[in-house]
């Protein structure tokens, strides 16, 4: 299984990189190329595009073809791009690598990523408009309300004031849902829309798996900073201790965090149920949240 | 004519205003409250609100009623806000006052002002998606064209180059048509868009009319800052060349540039003859646009 769902992600994420790649594909034509290599650099850098998998697999268990899911993948890959750039700065999280490259301030300057980053950003609802849905307003609306003041930058804010600090459970999880839960939630929403009416009743049930899945995947990282290698994560294990960030396991112990992402994952699952055997490929990648090693 | 345009604008901005309040007013239930407050700082800073004035003069020439107006003219000014709130920080313009009020990064802290420019444009966006105008898609489409990569990030970028540098009159238009046209242009065609579809032909006049007066309201900028009083026009005086920023004036000198500047208004008024007499309120504005002393 886990062999099957790893192949069904690289060929999404070569799919949603292809996509990315043309979208950027227009050399000396751009207004000022600097702006746009520096964007390529933030959006063109590898990483598991969780976010599109996510998205494609939804689409496709409702019944929407690869082709109409193409453009909310990008849309959310590039709102996920823009918050890395953003949250790269010296600034912010001031992080000097990303993947093994210099992030995009280190690359050009800071000037030049946080226009990048707002550029990204703007693309996104760019080529979320140029898919011309049917439902382009609820899809706007749902990209928007996870990106924005109720969603990932609200849980940007919330992790900056946290640090240092010593928040509980309760709002480790709000952080945590704002900052990365939002964003995934609005992947599964998307590419749900793509496929059925707002008022499917599926959409509320993938709510469910989602908000679930958001939160065990943002568990799994912790515990990887912990127990993870530098090598196969691609980021420095331990900097969340180092920067003395709160996470699960220094809230709950290694075993209680893995635990809590176990019944995340189980309660994912069970939220599926309505969509009955379309639903499990979704499920196999909700395990994936607490099997990968990176 | 000059006492009735004000009066208009006047207005136009009191009704965009109470709309950003409202848009504004929800107290304790932000998720972060300083990340609403810094937003709130970013946009609710009086200023002529000549986007909103231009895109409500737009639609009501074609036809529009005012209510469906608000979303697209709240729209656009949070953009131009966010832009704003970007340009102020340290790594760009560096600015600590805007308006006689700390800039947000003054005000609060540089993430804070990072995260809050990042929520305006999201907002933008879903406030646009909100109005479900059955012509959304060119709506979306038009603000991000106007505010990514091919617009006004790119002639941010482009201005950031200049400085201290020497472009010629063609490489300075071509940074103001990107930094502050194309947000113009998109807040008049934005307005027509409300009331006709893309194919009406007075859509393409409306985009010369707009291109005009976006580069002579940009020229009025540039000799305001050099004739200007600093008292009326809430800026300092002289900053551009205290900053070795080019600019119309020391291209084409002071009376070129206003030579230019009244040009280009007769060449924006005579864009809207396909208006007839339903273009009398913009021609007034683009008068505005050379008369104005701040």
């Amino acid at each position: 299984m886990t062999v099957n769902i790893e192949r069904l992600m690289a060929a999404d994420r070569r799919r949603v990189d292809e996509c990315l790649e043309t979208l950027f594909a227009r050399g000396e034509s751009a207004p000022s190329e600097q702006l746009d290599a520096a964007m390529r650099h933030g959006v063109l850098v590898g990483g598991k595009r969780l976010r599109p998998v996510l998205l494609y697999a939804t689409g496709r268990a409702l019944g929407a073809s690869d082709e109409a899911l193409d453009g909310p993948a990008m849309a959310v890959e590039l709102v996920h791009a823009y918050s890395l750039v953003h949250d790269d700065l010296p600034a912010m999280d001031d992080d000097d690598v990303r993947r093994g490259r210099p992030t995009v301030h280190r690359a050009y300057d800071e000037a030049t990523a946080i226009l990048a980053g707002d550029a990204l950003q703007t693309l996104a609802f760019e080529v979320l408009a140029d898919t011309g849905h049917p439902r382009l307003a609820a899809m706007v609306g749902t990209l928007a309300q996870a990106a924005g003041r109720d969603g990932m930058a609200a849980g940007q804010a919330l992790d900056l004031d946290a640090v240092g600090g010593h928040p509980d459970l309760t709002a480790l999880a709000t952080m945590h849902r704002h900052k990365t839960g939002a964003l995934i939630h609005a992947a599964v929403r998307l590419g749900g829309l793509v496929a059925v009416p707002e008022d499917d009743e599926r959409l509320l049930a993938l709510g469910r798996y989602a908000a679930a899945i958001g939160l065990a995947f943002q568990i799994r990282d912790d515990v990887l900073d912990v127990t993870g290698d530098t090598a196969v994560l691609g980021k420095t294990s331990g900097a969340d201790a180092a920067r003395d960030k709160p996470t699960y396991p220094t809230l709950l112990g290694l075993k209680g965090a893995d635990d809590k992402a176990r019944s995340l994952v189980d309660e994912a699952v069970s939220a599926l149920a309505p969509l009955g055997e379309a639903g499990s490929v979704l499920a196999n990648l909700a395990r994936y949240m607490i099997e990968r090693d990176h």
